[in-house]
């Protein structure tokens, strides 16, 4: 275990010679930020550039060379050019032989190139150690010192000593580098920075167009209906009240909707017999965004128990409340309590609120750092049996509040039923499916298929030993 | 640093050659899912079986041979097969020498062996490279692609580059590897899918024993007692009134469970005058689940705000405040404004709002990924100081609302005393005993004895210097 | 690829042999923690001392020897000593030649020494391996088995062999070890568990500052001026009303001071024309603490949001209404419903709670293990257009009921002006500069700055490429 063996790393960095150098092809702006960053922090940085003459504004201290004299004075060679001018490196083949190449470069659209730039660099200059990293940091912010995004650097490459030189680098950058393997992740890496949010598309669409449809339906049945049967004035409903019916039926159909794949892979395989066949497309995509889903869903239950906590500091309320008391006390009626309305208010609230703290509790434990501490048979319970609990005890909190409502004769007056009913669709379905699903032998026969049992398959009794789905 | 060299990682993809070879031995379930996805990430797969002809409905694009002309096709096999049938592997000793060999495999119960299936597999094949990966994966969730759970995959081995070379295979099939080390480690990794929320089962049983006892207890209190003596049906508390008095009460106890072992083992290590000396094991596995219970006390604490929170809404409270005003306009009585009594209910509340929000601080910092970026100083700081501080807040405010209502002459008709009362018990009794803890003179003995000075021992002068506890 | 090759890790642990031996050079307390534990996780540990015989209450099954001849018996040596007793070490040059020396110290002060503790011994014995490891945890914690803070253990080391048997000895005890590269990154970890929330520091002054200043305010406008004046007792106000005024303001103004250095950044480049130069120090620290001043700034809206849900549970409101409603029934006086005090009214309560929700939003995504799942485009898209769009509607609904309060006319009476009116000066302003930074000119002059064009420069084409800002 001799330092000059094969292994000792040749980065041991004596105090006394703390400056080690870093070139740096290119000096647009990435390049010059990260040369910026790299002197700060102790480096000493030599910039390549086809016109040395021409280039100007280079943080001070660094040094400006042509391409081969720069490559010339360090190991590791940062690559701060678009990929479009990487020809210009065939030249440099023999300067660049044994040298760690670093790509920072990223595309300007997702999968823009059949292969991505690290490995096409790889290909261009096969004699250097290509390494992805960087390419994730924003110049803007290596520029500010102001890194209150990921400091995370994916760094992959097919050479481990390189990488782990690179990485190194990362970290007196202070940023954190992630190994991410061999130069085939370099695609995904570099698609990475261009994403906005890819799986919450779904999501956000779909709440979107469950928002307003029930806003519109909502408005339609609450103030333009009666101001245009009652020449009634209810505006003012537009800020709370209307609010606060489409937000819990958005969430609750969002939640059923997270469940309803399931439901429908289980019937699908029931129905196919076998679980190796792949699902359609537009299940696979569907499943693949329901914990976004479920998220946004509990956005929108968070919402709705504020909005519905804020109701007593209302002034309509107060003025409702007001107004009916001060009837009662001048007619001098009686108002006897009632215990079973007292029943139903309370055991309404309560599934509401029990509801709201299990969707809570799921959504905590889809924190990335929560969820990995969990083993799948953990995740499974909590999202299986805590995500359906969750699922009935919202439906029955709706439907007591809607029953309660769609009960009560006033309502009836108009034609459009009430949000509530269409809210309700969906979640008795998934419910019901679900309750026909776990009877015994048709849960008996899916457990079967899962486990890898054909209809007609009788040799693979292994699959039945204990828990464990080897 | 050539690529032929000791180092380079012969696991260089050219882009020509993508079709990475890899082996599968066995045909169940966990192996063809495996091997199903490994073909949909570019890899090809070979099947290795005892009886090549009779496996059926493998994935498509896979071959099946027996099991050494199947080792024979690549460097790196999977087992995907029970400890039972590793026997057979004996066999395959020369065609398994130098190979990656990859142990899947799970047990059907926490420690079922003396040693974990790797260590054994590595017995048994002493020249191949075993590496422990893959348990912790669901063949499901393989199968259908939606690893909504954990993507990490915990690899050990003793062979640095067989290990990284099965975490490039996690890597490219959308896995998240993590490095735990020597072969060692295998026998945790095996326990880990077995578990289901080891460390909150403790937490668990005790709250759900403190809720049942109280529950009982306020039921006996406030609906049976009532209803036989003055034929009053209050059975409508049931659903509110009665859990929100339930839930604050084990919250608080729950609480102050957390903070009892520590001024235990305080106690114990004044009396025995070292800390060399393990706790009894009852106080080992108390302090070890800490946490879990102070987060199923945040739990019961939440539901209290928001039941309390909740109380204007409800029916009964309006129907009572309703009358109430009548009959005060009725009568024409005067209400005078009391000044203390604003000043009570005020101060009890705003004390019960800073010690909710101290707690969830405390709950916050104990999410893994921000407990990860304290420090032991600052977690120190924040569990220790906040959380006897959110202790004596709820304590207070308790204290105040319990107070209220027990000094009220109506409720001391019954005979059993309120559950506050006996709520109050252990908190009080940790602060008194933590009070006596931080006295002077005792803390400056339990800080020597805590920085490792024994009692009659001169000779550790070092254990003084500074903050360090070297 | 065999195992007694240069790659080989040598740490291969047969279950025959588990019983690898561990020496610790030092008898405090660190020390025999760290024996304590290591003889419990199976390792056999060798105390190196200079009085062998005069050390006492070592744990059970350890064995005391001088210094040589510990070293002697194991390959890693643990080093728990101050720094300032290093010097012993220059005798054993020999013995620890090739040996792993692992450097447990931490100082005192932050920096207290030019160099790291761990490069200052690899500098007195240049020929051994020197690992920086396990200062960061607590003695206290390794003795009691009570890990509840990080078990993270931070490892460097210039010996990548070296430093991975110190990270499978750190799994072995049941820490998570984290390479952080080579040894320059020592000083860092040293400094490490002496820091206590460095960043937290400016935003909790700034806070404080802001709380006793606005309180103080309020406390003079409210209870010290109607008793001055009218005699009234209003002390009850500082429980719950007077703090519920002063958080939703100290919450708005951190807020805005969130976004005020940026803005400020934008201002400064503009003006100096380019963004080579540093910022001045005073607003590099300011920009560092955004995200901590926004933590505090949601906890103040936190508490503002439970003490006005709590409102209508006050003595002191039901109280009013009470009287308001007696009154009112008394005096047989008509309240007609106004629509657009309704209309204020909600729409005032419906822009705090969107306001409330976006900031939770915020404050969940800085959450570490959330924001490192973000790339820097969507972390930018949510702080900047999610946080001003939350500023917007903060300052919105403050104006709105800072706006309804001081245009009744009973408020003007005193001379004071409502410190409502004190809290929006600054978010305005915020406000107001970044709408003049986002008009179409300014903004464009701005992204070319941004972008690394310099005024007069031309030749930069690539800057203009897309998003990518190389």
């Amino acid at each position: 275990m001799e330092k000059t063996g094969a292994d000792a790393l040749p980065l041991t960095v004596n105090s006394t010679e703390k400056q080690e150098t870093i070139c740096i092809f290119g000096t647009g702006d990435f390049g010059k930020s990260l040369g910026f960053k790299m002197l700060q922090c102790g480096y000493s940085v030599v910039f390549g550039s086809r016109n040395p003459q021409m280039s100007s504004l280079l943080p001070r201290g660094a040094e400006v060379l042509n391409y081969s004299e720069a490559a010339s004075k360090s190991d590791i060679i940062i690559l701060a050019m678009h990929r479009e001018h990487y020809d210009c490196l065939t030249e440099l083949v023999d300067p660049l032989n044994g040298k760690i190449l670093v790509d920072v470069s990223n595309n300007r659209k997702i999968n823009q190139y059949p292969e991505s730039n690290a490995e096409y660099l790889a290909q261009l200059v096969p004699g250097a150690h290509v390494v992805k990293a960087f390419n994730t940091i924003s110049a803007w912010a290596l520029q500010s010192g102001t890194l209150d995004a990921s400091r995370q650097v994916f760094v992959c490459g097919n050479d481990s000593k390189a990488k782990h030189r690179v990485m190194d680098v990362a970290r007196t950058l202070g940023l954190t580098p992630l190994d991410q393997g061999s130069l085939v992740a370099a695609n995904e890496i570099e698609n990475y920075p261009l994403q906005l949010f890819p799986m919450w598309r779904l999501p956000f669409y779909l709440s979107s167009v469950l928002c307003v449809f029930f806003f519109v339906y909502c408005v339609i049945r609450e103030v333009i209906y009666p101001y245009v049967n009652e020449k009634t004035d209810t505006t003012f409903r537009l800020a709370i009240s209307i609010p606060n019916r489409v937000f819990p039926i958005t969430a609750l159909v969002l939640l059923a909707l997270v469940y309803l794949p399931g439901v429908l892979a289980a019937i699908l395989q029931l129905y196919r017999g076998t679980k190796y066949r792949r699902f359609p497309n537009w299940l696979d995509r569907w499943m693949l965004c329901r914990k976004q889903l479920g998220l946004v869903a509990l956005g929108f239950a968070f919402l709705h128990v504020i909005y519905t906590l804020v109701i007593p500091i209302r002034y309509y309320v107060r003025w409702r409340l007001r107004n009916g008391t001060v009837t009662q006390a001048l007619a001098n009626r009686d108002n006897p309590f009632s215990t079973s309305t007292a029943w139903l208010n309370d055991s309404y609230l309560a599934l509401g609120i029990l509801g709201f703290f299990l969707f809570l509790l799921l959504g905590i434990t889809s924190l990335p750092s929560v969820s990995n501490t969990v083993n799948w048979r953990e995740f499974r319970f909590v999202q299986s049996k805590l995500g359906y609990l969750t699922l009935v005890l919202c439906t029955a909190h709706t439907l007591m509040y809607g029953g309660k409502r769609f009960l009560s004769p006033g309502i009836l007056r108009w034609s459009l039923p009430s949000a509530y009913i269409l809210a309700l669709i969906i979640p008795c379905t998934v419910l019901v499916m679900k309750l026909i699903l776990i009877m015994p032998c048709i849960d008996r026969t899916l457990m079967h298929i899962r486990q890898g049992w054909e209809r007609s398959s009788q040799h693979s009794k292994s699959a039945m030993n204990g828990k464990s789905d080897i």
